[in-house]
């Protein structure tokens, strides 16, 4: 087995990584021009804990994390930063309201994971939770197609979905699956509240076991003849409808 | 300079390739099962030009253009299948309505340009526009990307990207173009007229040329840390706004 590792940017993703949640710190870079109280803070704290603390240019920052607001901060960590079950259950309890989740029933090509990771990451979810065994690793091309966000969302990888969803559901989570044949629009459905998004895999969709646990399923309208959308194309879709619902903004309907 | 040969499916794009707006037919393939008026017309027609027309069980269609729903009927096709600007804007006139063009300024990317022509295709958009020296070709990993949606809609390559938009300007289109540092949200754009979203390219976005066009610039609203969203992804979530606002229905907001 390789021993792996990875870039996480940004004060409370170091932060975390510091707090033993994202696996063992190896080395934090920080932008030599920054002198702010919480990232002297954070230093100190990677300092006193024997991490060996670099002050660099922000452009070294930037070719670390591109397209990513590292706020001043990356670190080198050791670990997948895959989460278990439990570190799941852990993380969203800790947000103290219902979560907001990506579930990914299979997504098996590194490009469409990445840029699942950054489409869930840049609308505001929680995490994103993929079946441990019939999903892509997160290899560096999946971390160089997310842009960065890889190091910015947690992961988890669960042996059984079907249980993971139902947990969600005890999380406060209504659970909406998307798929094609689904009657309701994805724009009629309430996406306001806790929730967790279900998205199949690229060739067959949604297992007949994911779809049972969900509470509801939907469809995104479409005007062609074509059948489906890229996966991660659709997450992105019913991601940002979501968010489109969330904002307190009025907007043109 | 190699021959290039390609499928089109459905009734509309055999048709309309046996009518000489989309290169030169070299067989028909329909599904041995079907009978219904409009496809034997269309089949007579083919015959009478020459064509070899082919009856096949329904999955060999299947597996010529996957994902695609091809009414029975597909055709191997020369050429390259995109449009030079004339082709362009008389197809666009044919429609007798103000056009809804989705505008890709330079997406080097052929999985991001395949997945781009199938959520367009979906969207119900007329056509994508590229400009010719900046774009990815419509290589074997752009249509299979596209999952036969290449087939369906018209792709563009146009010299001069501007003097094209001035062209939709012409054609009753609104010019709105995807900024990342656009204030206004593209929720709260109206998107119900002609139509001409433009996106940038994966790492530039839109060349100041192409943003001093524009009528409109306008954001997708975002709530983490990742700064930019994966081009076809962006574009997708562009297409299906349109598409919310563009339907009857009423929705949720």
């Amino acid at each position: 087995m390789t021993v792996t590792h990875r870039w996480v940017a940004g004060i409370h993703a170091v932060e975390s990584a510091l707090a033993g949640g994202a696996g063992q710190v190896r080395r934090v870079l920080a932008d030599r021009e920054r002198k702010d109280a919480r990232l002297q803070r954070l230093l100190q704290h990677a300092q006193s804990d024997g991490i060996a603390v670099e002050r660099v240019p922000e452009r070294v920052l930037a070719e670390r994390v591109p397209g990513v607001r590292h706020q001043g901060v990356c670190a080198e960590v050791q670990g997948s930063g895959v989460l278990d079950e439990a570190s799941l259950r852990e993380r969203l309890a800790a947000l103290g309201r219902p979560p907001f989740v990506l579930v990914l029933d299979g997504v098996q090509d590194p490009h469409n994971l990445g840029a699942c990771l950054r489409s869930a990451e840049a609308a505001g979810a929680d995490a994103v939770v993929v079946p441990r065994d019939r999903a892509a690793r997160i290899t560096p091309v999946v971390e160089r197609t997310a842009a960065g966000a890889a190091a910015l969302i947690p992961v988890a990888a669960v042996t059984n979905l079907a249980r993971a969803l139902e947990d969600l559901k005890a999380a406060g989570c209504w659970i909406v699956g998307a798929a094609g044949d689904a009657a309701l629009s994805i724009h009629d459905a309430d996406l306001t509240g806790g929730l967790a998004l279900v998205l199949g895999g690229e060739e067959k969709g949604l297992r007949s076991r994911t779809r049972d646990v969900c509470d509801l399923l939907v469809s995104i309208p479409m005007a062609g003849r074509t059948e489906s959308l890229n996966v991660s194309v659709a997450a992105g879709v019913c991601l940002f409808e979501a968010l489109r619902q969330r904002r307190p903004e009025p907007s043109s309907s």
